[in-house]
């Protein structure tokens, strides 16, 4: 059990932000001397960034992915390569294993994509990486954004937004099907003495025919210590919402105000809860990048100090891609809800259903907002400060805890580590050791290794499996 | 450069053959009290395994992979499941980078099967590896062949084997594009005071409109060491040997006689000779067991010991899935030459390409052969009869080296280095230490970091891709 000073205010908990890249949220923080991102392409900037979040105690890190370039600025991806904006970028799932053997407890959220991953071979790949890890793996579940991704699977442009949530609905029952109901528990008897491993009697071809997907197969892998990974979602368009809170676990939420996120984590719970599910089984994470130093003035010159090495237009070119708006195409300082054009009311309904308080936004706001650390509120000031600020947005929000993006690679994991970390043990909403078992068992207790009903997982066990004539 | 003895006798290379499951060749060996399969779900059992490999001096680790489950033996997969024989199985590419973190020279070549994987995302996570390991990283080429593979992707069967290598094909030029053609090789500059990573000018999208793959997209990963992956392929058939000689840079032979591999290798020499390219840049591996011990009578004892612990039914379904032929619908010592089934015939033509000197063939001939170590020729005996042995096999066939099959893990490959691998070195055809560099130039030497013309990857840089707009 994680030690605790208090049972009165809630634990909060903290997972690292970042991608496989060279620059993830921070325009082109990698120039920053103190900067470590140049060495992306190494085993051993991830095995150090691992075990420095272990040493924090963090839950998890969460791996972000995008398939495609942010091409949209400009129209060309040429900004985005001048300031290694999430490209190059190289492949999540591939650092976790040497991550994992140099960590005990790190649990580990990777996002994939599914429209580009066979669910017959991708369900092989997330139950190796559950054994590898003794149980430590979440799957953030995307369904990807850029058109450019869907260019480079021969594509001509993204499948329709709608479209892309029924073809994941299905890509999911696909998936449970071979996590939960391909192989029983007790399938698995390793007997040497027999010459039996598995008990064929327990291992079921599972059968699917769906409108999206086909399926006749047995799951290649054993089952594993959760069987169906620790289940991540960030939709937040109204399929996106829909999707969450039939599947989500957790829901990672990138929010700028906490008026909006509250309303975001309330309506998703509400969601789950009408479809049967408990509210207390969707846990909510925000996103916030948190500035930290001894006094305030020296956080804030801190803060200073990141902005003269970031590039407004990195800042503008992911802000480009997330919206699908060329905010080059408009003044820096114009604004933007008076621009009439289809594509860019529908970016700006993007941005505002995130911000419903906001009515205006420039597109010098919009790129300065995230100019260093990230698209989400910067919390600046002393560990104190801080740790006020966190608590006021868990318990404004009903957050369980927040995903940090950085300024610098790692001196803003460090910072959290040194100074923000103990005054959060201090106050007794910080854990002191880890807690044994799987990242689920993490997050929801012991005993809770597996799915339970009525998350729909738990309805593809044995009984709705055939067995194999 | 390697330090070896003498240059008179060729240097022989030697590559674990290996597959991230419980049993990969030797039927029920995971059974035996020596052998620590039943650790095969753990990322310790595999770098420990790494190390041991590093240890004596290995060149690399080859790794097997099966989508689908052996299912044709007694027209289910109860055999396989029962006796564990590579099923479940795990992913392949994952077990590599924490291999690759505890070693610093050994080399991984891993089996993909590229009909489930789609090119783009698949060529990311080639290059990622290439990057993590330092461009340890060789690629098995395999286009599939269980129904069952077939069937987890929703069709009802594998596609046609000419077929499949058409689709090949197509995806090389694809992958090809992606490595060699989207970044120059000074694409990144990673100019901090410029604050410029890659220079957009020296980075295009690549365009491929092929009849199975259509693609038009940057490469998201930067030019790794060696781009292209060490491309490994072991076809047998007509169209198998045609793709090898225009991609392979080493091939995998399983042959049974050393008239056959000889014969084999000649032929695909000389077919990429045909295709202008070098026949030296064709390197060749043979798939051999050995066991051994320090005297004749103790060698022959431990694989008796071996074959107590195998499982004729497990070594049949191996059979049976390989061939296509239920050996269970006949007798195990009837000679199934004389069977008149076109499936049959199709599986003995399989069987007697890699072996036509020999005529006849029994079911229970079939599964001995291949009962305790796998499928191909074991060799018995001391250190010195074993090296006399290796270096006969490398005199007469023409092959660079081995992959070396094992009975038991590690035992086998422990034995192999303790007791083998000293007695080539003292006749110096065995490397005292690592060379430099990368996987390819430390099978091909020093300045062969790169696929060079006229193999066909070459003909994909810079100058056939288009640039962005």
């Amino acid at each position: 059990m994680p030690a605790r000073d208090s049972d009165n205010a809630p634990e909060i908990r903290i997972n690292a932000f970042d991608m496989n890249c060279l620059g993830h949220l921070s325009g082109a923080l990698w120039t920053h001397p103190r900067d470590t991102s140049l060495g992306y392409k190494t085993l051993e900037h991830w095995m150090e960034l691992a075990k420095l979040l272990e040493s924090g105690l963090f839950d998890a890190l969460f791996l972000a992915d995008v398939l495609g370039l942010y091409d949209v600025y400009r129209g060309g991806p040429e900004t985005a390569l001048r300031y290694g904006t999430q490209v190059p970028n190289n492949d999540p799932l591939l650092i976790i294993p040497a991550m994992a053997a140099v960590t005990r407890h790190l649990c580990f959220a990777a996002t994939a994509i599914l429209s580009f991953e066979p669910p017959y071979t991708f369900a092989r790949r997330l139950s190796t990486l559950d054994h590898l890890t003794g149980g430590r793996i979440g799957w953030n579940i995307v369904t990807g954004y850029l058109d450019s991704a869907a260019r480079g699977a021969g594509q001509a442009r993204q499948t329709a937004h709608d479209t892309r949530y029924e073809v994941a609905h299905d890509y999911m029952e696909v998936v449970y099907k071979l996590w939960e109901g391909s192989w029983d528990d007790d399938a698995v008897v390793a007997d040497r003495a027999g010459a039996t491993y598995a008990d064929p009697r327990r291992v079921r071809a599972v059968h699917h025919d769906g409108p999206h997907y086909k399926l006749d197969a047995v799951h290649l892998s054993e089952p594993s210590p959760q069987r169906t990974p620790l289940l991540f979602q960030a939709g937040t368009s109204e399929k996106g919402r829909a999707f969450a809170a039939r599947h989500a676990e957790a829901v990672f939420i990138n929010g700028r105000s906490k008026a909006t996120v509250a309303s975001h984590i309330a309506d998703i719970r509400r969601r789950a809860a009408a479809l049967g599910r408990d509210q207390a089984d969707v846990k909510a994470f925000v996103e916030l990048h948190v500035v930290v130093a001894k006094t305030e003035q020296a956080a804030r010159a801190k803060l200073e100090d990141y902005r003269r090495h970031a590039s407004l237009e990195a800042s503008l070119a992911l802000q480009s891609g997330w919206t699908g708006i060329d905010f080059d195409r408009y003044g820096l300082d114009e604004p933007l809800r008076y621009v009439e054009n289809d594509a860019i009311r529908s970016g700006l309904e993007a941005l505002t259903r995130t911000n419903p308080e906001k009515r205006t936004w420039t597109p010098r706001q919009l790129a300065d907002a995230g100019l260093a650390g990230g698209s989400t509120t910067t919390l600046v000031g002393t560990p104190e400060t801080i740790a006020d600020l966190l608590q006021e947005w868990q318990r404004d929000t009903g957050a369980d805890g927040f995903n940090l993006s950085h300024a610098l690679r790692y001196e803003s994991f460090v910072d959290f580590i040194e100074l923000v970390v103990p005054e959060l043990q201090r106050r007794g909403v910080y854990k002191r050791g880890y807690g044994e078992g799987t990242f689920r068992e993490k997050i929801y207790g012991r005993g809770r290794r597996r799915l339970q009903h009525p998350h729909p997982a738990a309805s593809f066990r044995h009984d709705r499996a055939v067995v194999v004539a």
